[in-house]
């Protein structure tokens, strides 16, 4: 039994909760089935104990260094890398064409799930692998899938993607890395620098294929003047350098087994890059695939979240401490910790998060699933909206929430949880990272306030309407849990109209607090994952042979979160019906 | 000028807020003058400046080693220990008979502030001592006195709090050290082990002198059998060991510098003990003394919180990034990221939290200064009832929002403040102590809510009612902050009656929420603490010579609590007078 995830919680969240069998019945995916599924997660939990987790610990306290250009990493993530691609991880959800085995992304994401609670650094290195190659086959010539692709999903060869400048992070409009052309056609010289590659360099893999956004020379302004480019640390066919060069690496507060590199590009003009499709479509191509990297940071943050979870868990039932709050005879013995009820909050509050935000996580992933093999086009229409909403608030709730969670997670083991002696400060250092890499929260506050609830005339939020009605109407299940939910579902509605009507008072007002919408939206998405879950819950429990405890813990644990965290929707909710603006009206030089 | 903490917002704390020159008053400190204070809140400025600023990031990259038995630490601490000794930080407060300077609590945390912000790992020493020393001064005999005292005055021997052990954490009734009467009156063998003793053992120092806690062999159960005594490293006159061993060293998440050691007490039958007070009497003398030493961390978390946003803030005035929501021309530059509303609402947050909590602890530690030598017994009662009453909560509102804080500062930052590049995740990962030790923040909620708002049939709250209801009266200054202010405090005080009504469904269900209960009177304070500086503001502002620019940054910053801030009552409140207790009903075999 692993124990830095809950199976079981996985197996009700997949199966019961979403179903997610039901998948075979989109032809790409006819050949699946319940048991190919239960295979991978199997597998996955295989992998995950037996090679990631046991370098957990010396991962984080054997930093990667940089010695002569190079950065060398853990040694043991060598054949980890090899292991990946062997077993067909990296290629997975790609067609049988290419490699892979059609697998839908929600079961690649739900095995990532297993990967990051094992040792989330390690677990890094073949998901960046993933995502570039899944730009290559996607929007590259069949010549660059060829040349490029095969030693990435064998796991020989390492992906990365390249976007963030010294001068450019949240705001890509502003990347000056150029490409100029060759006399060959596709081929441009490439000059820049990037800082923040994660995996960008290191020595388990034999090269390292950037998928590079870049101007080229003379393109427009701002975003629509950015190209992807394919950048390889080496020449494929000769093994030259291609002029990449290891400038810096970058000493994190956490996931410090993943290395974090700053590149120069064409220091010694001898940088060659692959055009990857048309010129000026690099960001075009780029946030086609970033629901994927957006759901699978996530993803991450949860994965963290659980695995800090099961550490407090396990320590609140084996740590004697005091007595229960109603024995005053001192000479009984201490009770685990787990029986006093301000644990059981911290506790209840971390299996709230963690499990509330995974199901919204596989949820959207299933829906990403359906929108690519939808062949209705209205259908697919409707669901494709539902999923850009509900993107940045499943990026950033898991996200924002790990911190907390993971934090909540120190507490429980007191000192002990401050000392390295146990996982959990790892766990919540490495947490902080979520709210900021791939699009910080303010950044997904502005995407969903700003842009994606006016796409389509509001059809996102039109269908997630839907989706609420429909789950509100059919629920079966404890009254007091259904009433609590309906009443904030109805205030967010009410308060989603005040905030839109404050779209005419210009972009800073009405802008001004969209990252507390997108909280509030949050707080409603888990609120709602957790409705359905008390619904599947309570159908289960009557049943012959049900589990009892796991099903009574699902609903409690729904109702404390009905009870402690969907009433922070309320007091958003009163600052969003303000009218008075103190981060618009704040001068810089009162700070 | 210093750029960790805010030396104007200091000054305009002390002096405009609390006019703490007015303690000059008192018999006590006749002698002080507002310049007096300035004098001593320069050097404080000087010593963080010149001595301790400088080894910040060093103390945290070179941690202490454990080699033969013995903890080795940074060698820049050894100057800075004799020099807090030679300029008379150590006993500042205390009499002049005892060398000391007869400073006020407030001015000697006030400066301690200063000490934190620069470097909290090195801080920590000599108010260790300080705390020790106090234990000894005040309950020990005078022969105690003449010979412990004078040397850890003169910061050559370090004082330790010796209260944990590995089976009695947070239930101190449970400790199990032993002291066994030898034929001497006074001194005992003492065996037995403490864990978690911060500065328990180092090199910067000759000898290291603990106050430690143990029961007399025989003594009753519980808390009423324990006494206090003073366990040196080494016997004063002799030099020899005590037979007090360094069985290990602890390696935590943040404040690095400061070591923490596992002790052994007596394990070759030799450690003397000498009794401080009366037998039994331990537990009562440590807890006289516990508001400053709680006071005291939540000006630690407080400090740290303050040097984040101060580094957060210098960095948002500077980086360049985006621009204006309302510009549309990519040609023009980028602005600095503090023009961004939502760079604005994390620095707000920040200044909120760091100045109201502030206040808030100035506010007590001039009431401790006040109820210590007011010479009326029932007024003396009345403001020791309002400082053990918010004691509590000074202490854990800054702890747990200053995990918060630093974690906004990290945002602010982004990818930056996530590397080692930037003081930030190292402020990050030290705040993160403050919610567990000096009392974890659960213990101060049963703290708060089972007995601080009972004693004397509800006198502190009474005072608290009172003191609040005279600033409501007597406030001039924006009417928007006074009536959001004045909504928060009526629900606050309804919500207080529920809750107490709830006494009568016995201690588990009443105190289940003990936690919630004092996360809402910290907001409640410190947003009363907020409505104080802006009727302060609000006075000044109209002044000739005003600085405008500071006066405006206070008044907008407390709009900023009142509306993002102030809110979370109604939220805590909704939950509050909920009759539903998951946390109660939970099983551990449901989790």
């Amino acid at each position: 039994m692993s124990d830095f995830y809950s199976k079981k919680d996985l197996n009700f969240q997949l199966f019961d909760h979403l179903q997610v069998e039901n998948l075979s019945q989109l032809a790409y995916f006819q050949d699946h089935s319940k048991e190919t599924f239960e295979m991978i997660l199997d597998a996955a939990d295989q992998i995950a104990s037996k090679s990631l987790r046991p370098l957990l610990t010396e991962m984080d306290r054997q930093e990667p260094q940089l010695e002569n250009g190079s950065i060398k990493i853990h040694p043991g993530m060598r054949p980890i890398l090899k292991q990946f691609g062997q077993d067909g991880w990296i290629n997975a959800t790609f067609s049988y064409e290419e490699g892979g085995q059609q697998l839908p992304w929600t079961l690649h994401l739900a095995a990532g799930y297993i990967l990051q609670a094992a040792n989330y650094s390690a677990s890094v290195f073949p998901f960046l692998t993933t995502g570039a190659a899944n730009l290559i086959r996607t929007f590259g010539s069949s010549a660059l899938v060829e040349r490029f692709t095969p030693k990435m999903y064998a796991g020989e060869w390492q992906g990365t993607m390249a976007l963030t400048e010294p001068d450019a992070g949240s705001s890509l409009s502003d990347i000056s890395t150029t490409g100029y052309p060759t006399e060959n056609p596709g081929e441009y010289r490439i000059k820049g620098q990037k800082i923040y590659i994660s995996c960008g360099d290191h020595d388990a893999c034999e090269n390292i294929i950037h998928l590079m956004l870049a101007r080229v020379e003379g393109a427009p302004a701002g975003t629509k003047g950015i190209s992807l480019f394919v950048v390889p640390k080496f020449i494929p066919e000769t093994g030259e350098s291609n002029d990449v060069l290891t400038e810096g690496l970058y000493h994190k507060m956490g996931y410090k087994g993943a290395p974090i590199a700053h590149l120069m590009i064409g220091s010694n003009e001898k940088t060659i890059g692959y055009l990857v499709g048309e010129e000026n479509m690099g960001l075009k191509y780029m946030f086609q695939m970033m629901n994927e990297a957006r759901i699978g940071v996530g993803m991450n943050a949860v994965a963290i979240a659980q695995a800090a979870y099961q550490a407090s868990l396990a320590y609140a039932k084996e740590r004697p401490q005091g007595r229960k709050i109603t024995e005053k005879d001192l000479s009984k013995p201490q009770v685990p910790i787990i029986e006093h009820a301000d644990v059981k909050r911290m506790l209840l509050f971390q299996k709230s998060i963690s499990e509330g935000s995974l199901a919204l996580l596989l949820y959207a992933s299933r829906l990403m699933d359906e929108t690519i093999h939808e062949p209705i086009p209205d259908r697919k229409k409707e669901k494709h909206l539902l999923l850009e909403l509900l993107t940045p608030i499943a990026k950033s709730y898991p996200s924002e929430m790990g911190v907390l969670s993971t934090s909540a997670a120190v507490q429980v083991l007191g000192g002990a949880g401050y000392t390295q002696d146990f996982p959990v400060e790892q766990y919540y250092r490495e947490a902080r990272i979520h709210p900021i890499h791939e699009g910080t929260t303010g950044i997904h506050g502005l995407d969903l306030l700003g842009r994606k609830i006016f796409l389509e005339n509001g059809l996102g939020w039109k269908m997630l309407y839907q989706a609420i009605e429909k789950d509100i109407k059919s629920y079966q299940g404890p009254e007091d849990i259904l009433l609590l939910f309906d009443q904030s579902w109805k205030k967010s509605q009410d308060t989603a109209g005040t905030i839109l009507q404050k779209a005419q008072e210009g972009p800073e007002i009405f802008l001004a607090d969209a990252s507390l919408f997108l909280e509030l939206c949050g707080v409603l998405c888990v609120g709602w994952m957790w409705l359905r879950q008390t619904h599947v819950a309570s159908q289960m429990i009557d049943k012959e042979n049900a589990d009892t405890a796991f099903l009574n813990g699902k609903i409690e644990t729904a109702r404390y979160f009905m009870e402690y965290e969907l009433p922070k929707i309320h007091y958003i909710a009163k600052r969003l019906h303000s009218s008075a603006y103190p981060t618009v009206n704040m001068r810089s030089y009162w700070f």
